[in-house]
């Protein structure tokens, strides 16, 4: 899916994904935790912060990425009926496969 | 349009978009989440932020681009009888097509 | 008009314009934003701030500029009967022609 | 055990070891502290935080090692029935043997 | 006047000027700002601070210079009789003729 | 004595002394003083905080130390029936004979 | 006075002067300042912070330095029967004659 959402700096576009269980991995997030995290898919990456001499440090997470994140992160976007996010790549807790 | 107000460092003028519902690129904004941001066309760009030797660091966003921003950034300036808005590259969200 | 005030640092100052409506730009405030910017004339400005190898970094701002700043900012001073603001540059939004 | 979590940052996976009192060591956690550690066991680490220079300067703790943490640090994840732990480097207050 | 108090830093010993008008350069401070800058005298300045090379940064304001600061700046001391305040640069707005 | 627990980075393993009155170099502490010192020993120092090259910085103190530390500081351990504290070196105010 | 308390990083031990009015240098402090100053000698000092190369930047406050603080700075230690501080140089205001 290609999306005509560009996010700037350090920022990503995530397609998050509602459904309780799935099994890539066999992770189940929690019911009850204090902070749950959220699966989700990145769909576009910006192009990262610059450093001191101004050049770009590009991100760690890639399109593609299947990813966990803190619930609420984010600011939600509309996108051909889809709910998307975009959030830091520093509210990105982890990568999964 | 060209306008005469050339904003500090790495702010930019905003023209918003108040419309619903657009068509390009499909992307409608939701209803009700929590922070909902708004679209936007970028009218003028400030020189950049400076870096420890003084030199500007352009901003990645220039005239003309279409922009997602949150709902309440900056401020409101009139010009011409339309509501422009100053605000920092950094309340601006991701480029739309 | 010359004044015997030199801010230090990277402040500048100000008088500012209180009419509602000038033409030149055609720029007109809104009566009802949320954070109303106030228009001025940049009658000083300062030496700027030093880097880390202690050289200056001049302004932005020049004398003579005309600009848009948040209306509460800085501190007033009087000065021949005038009202003048002494403000950081950072206060300053934008220039105007 | 190898999993399929793979942290960002300095992030790192935690599975914690819930028995009150272990033998290794002879680390016997308190009940009345006000600020209880908990031990656990590290299964996955991040690459690490990118420098000015955008090298990844790894961390000092590794997979396998067993740390105590302030006890309320992090998200919890579950994985294949178990209750996992990402938290940063810095919520790792020691490594123990 | 000489006196025997060294400020340490970038800090500066200021002798205030109470009299609500005078004369040099014509200034004349308002009296119902919201934030009301008092006249004074620099009675001694500290060596400045330090850049990350350890080597010190003399400040702007120097011996003998007239200056205005926001009102309620500094640490009083009483010298000789004197009320004497003991600020940072930073505290000083701008110099004075 | 020996001990399994290797803090990290900055931080520190401090085992306390109970005792109010020691008679090495002199040193009483205060009874009503607003904010307490405790005396204790350095049984395991982590390896330092990483400059910006990634170098270690180690601590300046060192294994068998006598500190002043403020009281509620760090966080306690039980081990081999002790009670020791897991503190950060800004936590040590002064090392004493 | 040889004292047995080393400060750590950038603090250092004052024994505070109680009596009101000294005559060295004439200066009185003030009854009724909204924040006090009061003096003190130096017996002790740190070896300074360390810059980014891990080189340790001295301080500027000497041995035998008479020292102007504000007035509830530090942390209090009994020595010898003497009421001492251990405070933070940036807690000094001024050396004095």
């Amino acid at each position: 899916m290609t999306i005509s959402i560009k996010p700037l700096g350090n920022r990503l576009v995530v397609e998050p994904i509602e459904e309780e269980e799935i099994t890539a991995g066999g992770i189940v997030l929690p019911e009850t935790a204090k902070e749950k995290p959220q699966k989700g898919i990145v769909l576009a990456v910006g192009p990262g912060e610059r450093n001191d001499e101004g050049e770009y440090m590009p991100l760690e997470v890639k399109e593609g990425d299947r990813v966990l994140f803190a619930k609420y992160s984010g600011t939600e976007v509309k996108y051909d009926g889809k709910k998307l996010l975009i959030m830091r790549e520093s509210d990105i807790l982890a990568k999964i496969n």
